[in-house]
């Protein structure tokens, strides 16, 4: 029995997942709702551990498939120590990336076995599903016009835009399969208009 | 086609496993043949990371399902960057640990789903199996006392002896189900009988 709500953020690097899911938070608080804002990888003490890991470009000569499997580690742990102990005291909240961050990138990206993923994000999460996922959908290069102008590139930043554009195809891929849970939401807007956009979106919920 | 020979050294802390490797591959040495020796967990730079972060006793807090899925994470860098090579090259890999650790500490251990670590298991090493595993079989009383002598024991190795006594279990359990693989060996002799035992079992290899 699962009181708080659970929404995702999703997107390319660029999208705008942070900046809109801290406008989402703000509103939330302001309706008086408990909310809870986290991000993957590394929503956690183990997991921050992790994500310097897998964002160092010294790590260049990490494996695919290990990978995929440390991001399995990172979201095992977030489930059960952050996003499920939220959920059961009635909190809502907001993730920056879940499991199709890693079917997009991972899957569609650089072209990894589907099935493998799939099984590996079922252990991880144990089968807990998000009641709304939010894809903020980008242009590439607006994307990445917006990444670079902040900050050097991470290592996966690094990468090509031919990579981007499947990764973008991926989580279109994903919305299309399940209307049920996703709402496709136009990033190129003001911060503003995308803010109301997505209010509008997860009006019914 | 590998060429290479692929030995696993598996048992309980304290079971000698670590100076019976070295022992061997002194003999195989100095027969000419190439020799590798790693181990499980850390037998990478990046498996090194997450060794320190597995064995950190201030890491407490972590998830058993997180801790099967970063030994996987392990694994699955360790057979791409060190195993898969060495053997391909056909040099012998005597390795501390590898699958049947997992099982034996997570699945009879800690009562983990045997079935879910399987499945990561598989997804780790990608179905690879060694030639030989080597069982140091001891006692649980003389294998505490053995790492207690030496060192102040680790986050695993301070939990109580029943667990050890669940762990010893779960590797016989394994060894007679591929009485093909595994070679049971009483760990209890000297250093030198043991090893001894140990160049008689693998004889035919």
């Amino acid at each position: 029995m699962l009181a708080g709500k659970f929404i995702v953020f999703e997107g390319i690097d660029g999208a705008g997942k942070t900046t809109q899911m801290e406008l989402l938070a703000g509103f939330f608080k302001r309706k008086g709702m408990p909310v809870l804002c986290t991000r993957e990888p590394g929503g956690t003490r183990i997991g921050g551990r992790l994500r310097n890991l897998l964002l160092d470009p010294a790590c260049h000569d990490i494996n695919h498939r290990t990978e995929a499997i440390l991001y399995a580690a990172d979201r095992a742990q977030h489930v059960y120590e952050i996003i499920r102990p939220a959920l059961d005291r009635g909190i809502t909240v907001l993730c920056d990336r879940f499991v199709y961050s890693t079917l997009a990138y991972q899957g569609w990206g650089r072209g990894m076995d589907m099935a493998l993923l799939l099984q590996l994000n079922e252990l991880a999460t144990g089968g807990l599903l998000p009641d709304a996922v939010v894809l903020l959908d980008i242009a590439v290069p607006e994307g990445m016009r917006r990444v670079m102008g902040q900050r050097s590139p991470d290592r996966l930043e690094g990468e090509k835009h031919v990579f981007f554009r499947r990764v973008r195809e991926g989580y279109l891929d994903q919305a299309a399969r399940r209307p049920d849970i996703f709402q496709v939401i136009r990033g190129d807007g003001t911060v503003e208009e995308v803010h109301r956009k997505i209010i509008e979106a997860l009006g019914e919920l």
